[in-house]
């Protein structure tokens, strides 16, 4: 199934849709050189709706997931209520839908970060499908407790372009007080490791 | 707790949040004349998440829900996969989390048609909380099997201004071919009757 | 769509279905009056799985939302970790599915307590659809903030019969130990309220 | 934290809690050598409830993903509504908490069979937890798409008591119809594979 979104939204929908002014600049988005880390996801068989395929809301317990993944696997984040001096909540995200997946395919999540400021994070995600040839790609040695970065081969096991693209802003806030808090120091260099440029020049086609 | 948005992010991330141009905008959408039709929305424990709210990707479900509802009560929308001669697939979708709602308060969806295409439809969405003085509204009769339109005196018993807004984007596809197809005819004087303009002016006091 | 449950299955499974000795007290449990407390439940477009009804881990989440809103609104139960002094936690449950439904009906999940112990309770619980003739039963005033007691007149618009029934053991503990701690003396008389016994001598027919 | 089920619960309540006749089943059920098939789990944030556990829904979507994968990997199963002749409906499913696993923690999931019918099948079911000492095991290659089977050695990095047991039914019904179908001839060599013996005469000690 092609993408619906470079061929039926009037201009403003793709720019709403890639929340950034230009179509170039969401084909960027769609390459995996857009992001530093990847952590291959298992669909759920509930995660498929009435339609088949993954509704959209899961996707953002995708993302949900590989930005926790990270900050507590690269970030030192710990997330006891009772013992976290900062947790992060989200203010704004955002997807859109190029083509489908559905259970039980293992697309891969991608993160970079846009942007750190004094206690948000800017985050760009995507997610790829496994390679058309096979559904159920090898997913090496700890893929899924540690993930992988940019340039690892096992990339080459998904598609080059994204099924979805989206977006998400963290603030970090400390829980005994709901106030927004700075990043704890030890956070920052895990995450100015993912700040990628977004790539330019691409064609658009698959 | 108060929104952290309008505090804390610079100005394209809050454009980015409201996928709209300025913050006047943005502050439209968080009133409820922006809205035509409303569903209270029942929260389940398992929507809140380690940090005690209910979690971001669970608010996409309510406005899926909200959306699927109204299609299927006023615009005729059938879902079965085997029936279905069209079904709506989602293409973007985007929230701002202003204020975080739990379980069990019961706040109320909001729905709006920005634009009727050919074969797509965009949405406006938001989320009233109850007002602080009873978590618990009384919901009346029919409530929640058929919502209810903007003037109702229902709506006194929430928040005036939205914890959250969002906005996504429909497109018909046959589900037999997977291409979009046109709206069913049917379909538009339900959509046409949400089609309403941002409310201008509002001060941005609570 | 009629049950499976009783023309399938062999006598052992029905009993384990029925986490009970025999069909006689499955088929009391399927009746309104085995239970003290009602709360509708709104679906979800996102329970329905593949195949166009509500998946099995969704019902999970109906029951454990009757159960916390009973023990919020009735019993005095505070559910944030870092102010609780006692926490439940569920050590067993189980379901059997005897007819489907889906979004966007709206059914009555029913609750009753066979047991309070030291430390643990033991629910039944069970779902009724709406009536066939009415997919969208009118829901009252406060119904879904309050829910309702047997005997109450909205109950005539769902089913006689459950289709599903289940039962849940929730253990309180301790959040900051982990160990099991007695129960609070104000959660007994709402628990107590909702000690009924199971009906005997129905016929099957529904 | 140690089980609380052996310590809490009366005897007919674990007996329910293990839909059988008495702890040494329970007891041997909760080892790998019960198990035939192996599926890790990736949980998710949104997996974690208030309470920072997993919440008990979440464990009945693992089991349903790894019978669903099971199925589609090893037996044939084609899930598309429009494409397959035969579904698997749940008819009934019971799980006993014994200790809890959260995110990010990749525990495995286990399944067997304990019998098959015409229409029917009836699994057993197992959560084990990565062993205390590493809380993200080594995934080898191919473990997520592919599963492994009893004996691997994979499986000593897993907890040698399991966290959850479960048993669930499944009646093959086609979907144009709504009626119990028999099962499908090529799915039963796959399904007989997992048929074991429960162990016997395991000391209870973990």
């Amino acid at each position: 199934m092609t993408s619906w979104v470079p061929r039926l939204l009037p201009r403003n929908v793709r720019s709403l849709a890639a929340s950034s002014e230009n179509q170039r600049v969401e084909d960027g988005r769609r390459h995996q050189e857009a992001y530093g880390y990847f952590l291959p996801i298992q669909t759920r068989w509930q995660d498929n709706d009435q339609y088949g395929h993954v509704n959209n809301a899961v996707y953002y317990s995708y993302f949900d997931t590989i930005i926790n993944h990270y900050l507590i696997r690269y970030c030192g984040l710990k997330t006891g209520l009772r013992t976290s001096p900062t947790v992060g909540f989200m203010v704004t995200n955002q997807c859109t839908f190029h083509t489908p997946v559905g259970f039980p395919q293992i697309p891969v999540a991608a993160l970079a970060v846009d942007k750190v400021g004094r206690s948000s994070v800017h985050y760009r995600l995507a997610l790829f499908p496994p390679k058309p040839a096979g559904d159920l790609p090898a997913v090496e040695h700890r893929d899924f407790s540690d993930g992988f970065f940019f340039g690892h081969p096992r990339l080459a096991q998904f598609a080059a372009l994204a099924c979805t693209t989206g977006s998400a802003v963290h603030v970090f806030v400390n829980p005994a007080t709901g106030k927004p808090t700075g990043l704890p120091e030890d956070f920052r260099p895990g995450l100015l490791r993912l700040v990628t440029q977004l790539p330019r020049n691409h064609s658009q086609t698959p």
